[in-house]
């Protein structure tokens, strides 16, 4: 058996690229550490840019990981009815040491029945939805709760990959991964959250947002439903 | 005349994929943009990570530019010497709008001649390179000398995003994308930068880049020197 640190970020259509490529810099910073991409099959998905990623590895080949991420992205509408897809997460985070996402992974997890009983974090737009599928909704960057280690919205899965780091490996790992990729923020702007952004500018992204918002909570609330119903 | 802004990222064997997916991910979230992933040809490049890209425009066929962004990495060393990188990147940067880098993309800039006469942020790594090309090295976050802006490093490249969105198009749209991105950083160390990070981090992470930062150094004297030869 390999001693090697095994972690896999989930990838799938419409995913959000940054959701998935910030956690990925940071875990294949550390050293002894194997990061696959993984889908049903290795045809190359397309992301909400002009990004096109090529999964590593299926999930039927999957080995057994430390770590499982689901990262987010409007593509996780279809995941929360895709038995494939959460049966896959139902396996893994049974043994998995953390189960983590980015964004709506969170919401994909919660459709698994890996949050229940747990606080999590997503992104902005999604606390509704995480709520409606019994999960706790947490408003931190990144949420710890036992193993279950959540992030907010999109580049949110940087911080979350350095906390997952440190938990897993050692604070130092986590810092030497930082250093190396820089990570000493400065946005221009303070309008990252929607308790800090301009109302102009809150209220432009809410309508921008609004009809991807009520496609995703009727499938939710499919999602929902079946949760309910005996297996 | 297309009225669509016309944003183009390098991108190139042994990339480190988070310069170039952060801004792209700031990038693609203005609307009425085009942004493309500009190679020599369409063959997939591998990066520093399992992520393998797959550019969506040749340098041949490239558009005139608004922006054209250099991401960094390892592979930028090849880039120092190569006549056919080094003439696209003098014939867009003649005309575009911004002329931007992240990480050690800046070096590449500087090998072109495109930073002669300007100031130059890079990763904190390579400050002793982007010197030796007769660049003045700043280390701020993003440093903005009229139209050359360019990011330090890795993780930058969204700061660098959002700052090229807000001269671009408006502070608006920076502060929208920044809100739809939730990038509201809140790093889990102080180990970002080679200010902060405790000793012990940094004299890992200068170890383990050492051999990299020699052969680094031997290229950039060789493509400095090209630069003095009479063309």
């Amino acid at each position: 058996m390999s001693k090697r640190l095994q972690v896999g970020l989930l990838v799938f259509p419409n995913i959000t690229q940054l959701d998935m490529t910030g956690p990925l810099q940071v875990f294949t910073s550390v050293p002894d550490t194997d990061v696959y991409l993984l889908w049903k099959d290795l045809e190359p998905v397309n992301s909400d840019t002009p990004l096109i990623i090529k999964p590593t590895m299926t999930l039927a080949e999957c080995p057994q990981l430390d770590v499982i991420c689901v990262p987010g992205g409007y593509g996780t509408d279809a995941l929360l009815l895709d038995d494939k897809v959460l049966d896959f997460l139902r396996r893994q985070g049974a043994t998995a040491r953390y189960v983590t996402s980015v964004c709506t992974g969170s919401i994909v997890l919660a459709a698994a029945g890996l949050l229940d009983g747990y606080r999590a974090a997503t992104h902005w737009s999604a606390r509704e939805a995480l709520a409606l599928l019994g999960v706790t909704v947490s408003t931190e960057r990144v949420c710890i709760d036992r193993n279950r280690i959540t992030g907010g919205g999109v580049t949110a899965g940087i911080d979350l990959g350095l906390t997952v780091v440190a938990e897993l490996v050692s604070p130092l790992a986590a810092q030497a991964a930082q250093l190396r990729l820089e990570y000493n923020p400065a946005p221009p702007f303070n309008a990252g959250s929607p308790d800090t952004a301009p109302a102009e500018v809150l209220d432009l992204m809410v309508g921008r947002m609004a009809g991807a918002k009520a496609r995703r909570l009727e499938i939710v609330a499919e999602a929902a439903a079946r949760m309910l119903q005996p297996g």
